[in-house]
């Protein structure tokens, strides 16, 4: 109960990705931090839905995206249903849950595009009626004010 | 150079994380993709520079933390200098580079915090001025509209 309580002891006993951890940063890792799950997730938000596409776009190996398919299907992230054309074929649907990844998606997406840049950054991210290109993710408090590093604070609430 | 001017063959040739991916999600996690990592960063958001008190914080081996830390470091996300109090003492400090990541780091917080509740959640994000805390993270297009799972498109650039 103490190390639950103590937010430095209870994240100190776990692992780096814990379902139980306070942090919820540590909590969504544990859903989608394995690197495959968010690349794979990337080609959900592009509209690929089956096992065979996932497979062949991503170059993953079968036992590997079967697994972290299952581990984003137990989780919630995407649902597993027979596809609406063909129901012989599953096919993997994200659910609000994973749709709600969105920023987190794109924030990395920006980031990357941004500070380790390529000579070709293939991915696009675009308005779809306008084709305008993403520019900025903001963050914003309660008041509406805009947070930065500059005023975004990060503490660990005391228990009590 | 077939394989780099198609999008699906380079990804698909590539491991999950691949500093050269046309993808800049998949650099990003060659960068910052490992569990710890954002772990460690939310610590240096925190504050926190120095090893003994990342490793008493995060409960992390000391030999997992050295290897993480020095990959942060050569990746141009942390700086490792003599502290200004203390030469004696190593700090590590967030880069710009590194600065750049608290849309990540935010975004993963908000998801963790709705779709993976805690009895707990004990890590806040507010506003440092106001105490307000963070409710949106908004994407917005170059003409300023917001962007959102519905409006999003997420494509690949066609070669020339």
């Amino acid at each position: 109960m103490l190390a639950f309580m103590s937010p430095h002891l209870a994240v100190g006993a776990s692992p780096a990705a814990d379902p139980n951890s306070p942090c919820p940063i540590a909590r969504a890792l544990e859903i989608v931090g394995e690197r495959w799950s968010l690349l794979i997730l990337r080609e959900a938000f592009m509209g690929q839905r089956r096992f065979n596409d996932f497979e062949r776009r991503l170059g993953i190996a079968r036992n590997i995206l079967s697994a972290r398919l299952k581990h984003l299907v137990e989780r919630g992230v995407l649902s597993r249903e027979p596809s609406r054309e063909d129901a012989r074929q599953i096919e993997y649907r994200l659910t609000p849950m994973g749709k709600a990844l969105f920023p987190v998606l794109v924030s990395m997406a920006q980031w990357g595009t941004q500070w380790a840049p390529c000579e070709e950054t293939a991915l696009e991210l675009r308005n779809a009626d306008t084709g305008a290109p993403l520019t900025a993710l903001r963050a914003f408090d309660a008041d509406g004010s805009e947070l930065t590093p500059r005023n975004l604070r990060l503490h660990w609430r005391e228990p009590g």
